[in-house]
């Protein structure tokens, strides 16, 4: 008789229902990869009346979520409800009963991944998280087996969809930023409340998830300097452009002696590379390992089918681990716990890179001379400028990209200049990659 | 005491120095995410004199790779020799003794696949082949395990990168193929013997991995459809850049109805597709599962270190499971060896596609008109024409693009136009993908 591994799902939202689609249209693949059959037992939600376009099996769903944690015929529980409260509680009730579990919970990972690291340890149980970063891009199992070899010299991640969606959509279509959001929420490709995607906080939960994997640590996204796109005009983009260059929010982190850099902001990266080719809601990771150089994984970052995919892919290693007989044996973040370690990471401040500014300024004589005579004098070099008389707030724009230079030394000069009674809008600084 | 994992490794070349390497600069690190060190007891290689430019232990090197074979303290036998002999035997001899393989050959995988996975089977011991397709790229993990829970609708690989290289430079650069070719060979990016990769056969031992896997099958490179790029002029990928096209080298697989699609050829890919960014030697591979959607991997293809990680990957992977006493955790070809199963691969003759023609003809009125009147005949519809006066040979050139059509109404077109009086050399067929 053919095995059966015996699941419970927390949360039938998008991504809850995109998995039981997936288990009832992909059941005989998965069964023949697999040698064994997935069942769903039970389905916990507080909304156990809406259509969601699928079929359950009658008496399936449940209001309470204890009853899923409580069944001993449940192998593996599925978390999908998102947020930290009430879901670490109950996936450490689920963990404590011997159950192993699978999330797509970036925030409560990027929070309290330690404790559920313990937690899995203490019970010898396995947890699954492939779907929290870039839903439908295998990144978890990339780089915790696939780069095992890899010491990780950077890693720069497109990981919102809506953010990106904004920002490509500025790019190829022009518009403004809240306007595009607009019509991205009316697309349902952007939230009612998006602040988490557009402030860049979203980026910084799967950020906190990629290093800890990369580097052996456990950071939290609060360690993580994080900016949003949501001051970037149309002017920014078309400036860009004209310079060779797209504005993206990335993620990036890299070890730098013995600090790791961690911070998320809009970016410039040059017109020809890879990454500027990611479109939409497409998300993207580029990362140089010492052995293998540079690589890229490209896909969907979130979705009902995409993420519905990552975690039965998830759900699929866990059965495996049952059916042969072992668990955690690969461990949580990358390293075997006694090797995690504290990293270092590297101030902003302290951070050495090229910037593009946009000066918003009087028009009138000197004042370029005036500008570059302080930066000038903070150290900050200039590797070109142009001002094109273009009229923004009643002034002219000056833009201007720098050579390599320290931030705090920048913020020094720029505090000056933004105090200047010639200066009419708060200086634009975006920070731009182009050694990749 | 630190676990020890102990390996014996056949072939000191460039993939087996890489392997060294990367165990030397990164041991700690792997030390620290296994929790057991890699040691390398014995090497085999027929040349033990050569400096590789790498410190080896004393005696560690041996001329006799049955020495490995037969000593009983090895876990795990790395084979990178290549070829089909002795590396089979030697591969099958290890099993035999209860030894975990892992190996990089993609010539015997492609062709002996069935019987080493009966020999792993039969000895309860895993087979590691990461290395053998698109070397650094981790393609063989994402789609075993990250896109297990996926029907995949179509693979396109560029997975050969000295025909990637030489397509690349007499695209951005200028030049024609044999020129480039022997720069290549010069610089160390072509063999001296560049025939398996100039003439498609190297891709096609590697679709046909990716095929087995995908589909749960056992198929052969002499099953696939394959012709190289020798025959590209740079007349071609001139027109095909000012039609908005790249020339590729792809390799094409694509589930239609009950048949699978198994082909390698250039290939016209639009100009704005990732894979058209995909230069130089890199590696990479587009694909569609009905779950995920369109993904991509990008990496090195090839190379010492590149490869070597992807081997280490391997031993690692196969590590953790001597480490948790397990094996054939993940079935070898994607699928259980019960559910193995017979495609059916379509004739080259019944793919529907559309075709980019360069005629060679006369220069005199009437030959469009004659040329266009046999394609109709036979079904060939015609999408857009461009005749520019190109002297070509004598003659000039038409340049056509037609709409889907059926191979083998194109070819019976062709042999008829082929054979005209007014046609001064057979006409050049490119195959397009820009359904993508």
């Amino acid at each position: 008789m053919m095995k059966k591994i015996t699941i419970g799902i927390i949360g039938l939202g998008t991504v809850g229902t995109g998995v039981m689609r997936i288990l009832r249209s992909n059941s005989k693949i998965i069964r023949e990869r697999l040698g064994a059959a997935l069942s769903v037992k039970k389905i916990a939600d507080l909304d156990i009346k809406s259509d969601r376009g699928i079929r359950l099996p009658k008496g399936i769903l449940t209001k309470d979520a204890q009853e899923i944690i409580n069944d001993p015929s449940i192998d593996v529980v599925v978390e999908l409800i998102g947020g930290c409260e009430p879901a670490k509680t109950l996936l450490m009730g689920a963990m404590a009963e011997g159950k192993h579990v699978v999330t797509a919970n970036k925030a409560l990972l990027a929070s309290h991944g330690i404790e559920l690291l313990k937690a899995a340890h203490h019970a010898q149980v396995d947890i699954g998280f492939e779907a929290s970063v870039a839903g439908g891009i295998p990144i978890i199992k990339a780089r915790r087996e696939g780069f095992a070899a890899n010491r990780i010299r950077f890693i720069l991640g497109i990981l919102n969809g809506t953010a990106n969606y904004i920002l490509s959509t500025m790019t190829n279509e022009g518009g403004n930023f809240s306007d595009i959001l607009k019509e991205a929420q009316r697309q349902g490709y952007a939230e009612s409340d998006p602040v988490l995607d557009i402030e860049g906080l979203d980026t910084a939960h799967k950020l906190a998830i990629l290093i800890s994997m990369a580097y052996g640590t456990t950071i939290t996204a609060e360690d993580i300097y994080t900016e949003g796109i949501s001051h970037i005009e149309p002017l920014d983009i078309e400036f860009a452009r004209e310079l060779g260059y797209k504005i993206k929010l990335l993620a990036i982190a890299r070890e730098i002696g013995s600090q790791i850099e961690a911070r998320v902001h809009p970016t410039l990266i040059p017109h020809e590379h890879l990454l500027s080719k990611v479109d939409g809601t497409y998300n993207a990771i580029f990362l140089d390992g010492d052995a293998v150089g540079p690589s890229m994984f490209y896909g969907k970052g979130a979705g009902m089918m995409p993420s519905g995919g990552a975690v039965i892919s998830d759900i699929i290693d866990i059965a495996r681990n049952i059916l042969t007989g072992t668990s955690n044996r690969v461990p949580f973040f990358s390293h075997q716990p006694e090797y995690l370690r504290k990293i270092i990471i590297k101030n902003i401040k302290e951070i050495e890179t090229r910037y593009y500014l946009r000066f918003s300024v009087d028009d009138r004589p000197g004042v370029l001379s005036k500008l570059s005579g302080i930066l000038g004098k903070h150290n900050i070099s200039i590797h070109s400028v142009i001002q094109k008389g273009r009229r923004n707030k009643g002034g002219v724009s000056i833009f201007l990209l720098t050579h390599e230079s320290r931030e705090a030394a920048l913020r020094k000069a720029l505090d000056h200049i933004d105090h200047l009674s010639l200066t009419r809008a708060k200086t634009m600084v975006i920070r731009i990659e182009d050694q990749i």
